[in-house]
C-alpha cells in the first residue's frame, strides 16, 4: 500500500514535470495533471496541495540530479576556477529542459507563496544539498582558503549559483549561450577574487563580507521601538 | 482631446498601481481596473494591452522616483559608500508601497513576457535612467576611478542594486529591515572593492570583469555550426 501511494506520487509528479516543462507555470494546472496521470483532482491534490509544491519538488530534484552529475565530473587537485566551472555548467545543464518555465521557477516566490523561495525555511534541505555540493567543490580544488572565510565560501558560491540561475532563466540567446559566456568568465574571476584573501586587502574584505553576512543571518526581533513600529500590517 | 486622453490614461494608471498594492499581481485585472476607474475594458485595453505593461509602467514611475528623491540627497564629494549608501535605501523607499507585490514584479519577466524583464530592450529607457542614477552617484562621490572600469561601473552598480532588490522582494523580515541591514553592509563592501583598483591586482580582476561584460553584450549570432542547432524549438 505505502509502495502504491509512493508509485502514485511520483506518476503525479512525473506528469507534473512534463506539463511544466511543455506548458509553463500558468498552463499547468492540478486538474489537467490529475487528468493525464489517470487518478482524481482530489488524489493528484493529497500529493500536493499546490502547484508551487510541485516546483518545489522540481527545486528537490533538479538539486539531486546536479549533485549527480557535477560530483564525478570534479577533478581533485584542480584549480578552483576549473572545477567551479564544471559544477556551474552542471547546474545549467541539468536545468535546460526546463528553460520554458523561465522565472516562472521563480513565481512561486511571489508574496503569497513565500515558503518556496530558495531562501525560506521550507527549502532548508535542498539550498543545504546545494550549499554541500559547493563545498565539496572547494574541498576538491587546490589552494582554497580555510578558517572563517572557507567556512563561508560554500554559502557565498550558492548566491553566485543563484545569480548565474537569474540571467539563465532571463537568457533569451539561442541555446542559453549567453549564460554559458557567463560561467566561462565568472568562475575564474570568483577564484581569483577568493585568492586575494592571501593579500592584507583581502583579508579586509574577507572580514567585512563575513560581518555582513552574519548581521543578515541574525534573527530579525519585532521592532518595538522604531518609529516604523505602527506601519505593520495588523 | 489629447489632453483628456492623457488624464484617462493616468487616471486607469493609478488605480492599477493602487490595485497592485493593495492586492497584489495576481488578483489584480484589468476589468476591476476598468471598473474602479469608471472606464469600459476595452477603454482601459486601449492604454495597456496587458497587465505586464503596467508593471513596465510601474518600473518607470519608481524609476523617476527614485532619481527624485535620491539625486538631492547626494553629498558633494563624500566618499561613495556614503552617498551609495544613500541611493540605494532611496530606492527602498520608494519601492515600499509595493513591497506586497514581492516577486510579483518579477512575474512578468517570465518567459512568456521576457519583454518587461529588467534586462529586456522594451526595458531599456528605465534601465538607462537606472544606470544613469548610479553614474550620477559616481560623479558626486570623490576618488572613484575613471578609466576602462569608470565607464562600467555605473552598470556594475546597476546589477548590485538588482540584487538589493531581489533581496528584498524577498524579505520577510518586519518592514523589510533586514534589506536595509543589507544595504548599509554592502555600501562600504562595494566601495572598498572597487577601491582596489589602485593595487595591480585589482587593476587584473578590473580588466577580467571588463572583458567578461564585453562578451556578455556582444550579439549572439544563431550558431549554425553547434551540435545543439538541432535543438531549438520549430
Amino acid at each position: 500500500m505505502a509502495a502504491k501511494s509512493e508509485r502514485t506520487r511520483e506518476l503525479v509528479l512525473q506528469t507534473a514535470l512534463r506539463h511544466l516543462r511543455e506548458r509553463g507555470y500558468e498552463a499547468t494546472t492540478m486538474r489537467g495533471i490529475a487528468a493525464e496521470a489517470g487518478v482524481s483532482t482530489g488524489n493528484a491534490y493529497y500529493y500536493f496541495a499546490r502547484k508551487d509544491e510541485l516546483v518545489q519538488e522540481l527545486y528537490r530534484r533538479l538539486q539531486q540530479e546536479h549533485r549527480t552529475v557535477a560530483a564525478p565530473r570534479l577533478t581533485p587537485g584542480a584549480p578552483l576556477a576549473e572545477n567551479l566551472r564544471t559544477v556551474l555548467h552542471a547546474g545549467l545543464e541539468v536545468m535546460t529542459p526546463y528553460h520554458g518555465l523561465g522565472t516562472g521557477l521563480l513565481t512561486p516566490a511571489s508574496s503569497a507563496h513565500r515558503a518556496v523561495s530558495p531562501f525560506s525555511a521550507a527549502s532548508g534541505a535542498p539550498r543545504q544539498q546545494a550549499i554541500s555540493l559547493m563545498a565539496e567543490t572547494l574541498t576538491a580544488s587546490r589552494g582554497t582558503p580555510g578558517g572563517a572565510l572557507g567556512n563561508r565560501l560554500p554559502q557565498l558560491l550558492w548566491l553566485a549559483y543563484l545569480g548565474v540561475t537569474l540571467h539563465w532563466a532571463l537568457d533569451t540567446s539561442p541555446d542559453q549561450q549567453r549564460s554559458r559566456v557567463l560561467v566561462d568568465g565568472l568562475a575564474p574571476l570568483l577564484a581569483r577574487t577568493i585568492s586575494l584573501v592571501r593579500l592584507p586587502v583581502g583579508r579586509r574584505l574577507s572580514t567585512d563580507v563575513i560581518e555582513l553576512m552574519d548581521r543578515l543571518a541574525a534573527p530579525t526581533a519585532p521592532d518595538t521601538t522604531s518609529p516604523t513600529e505602527g506601519r505593520r500590517e495588523p
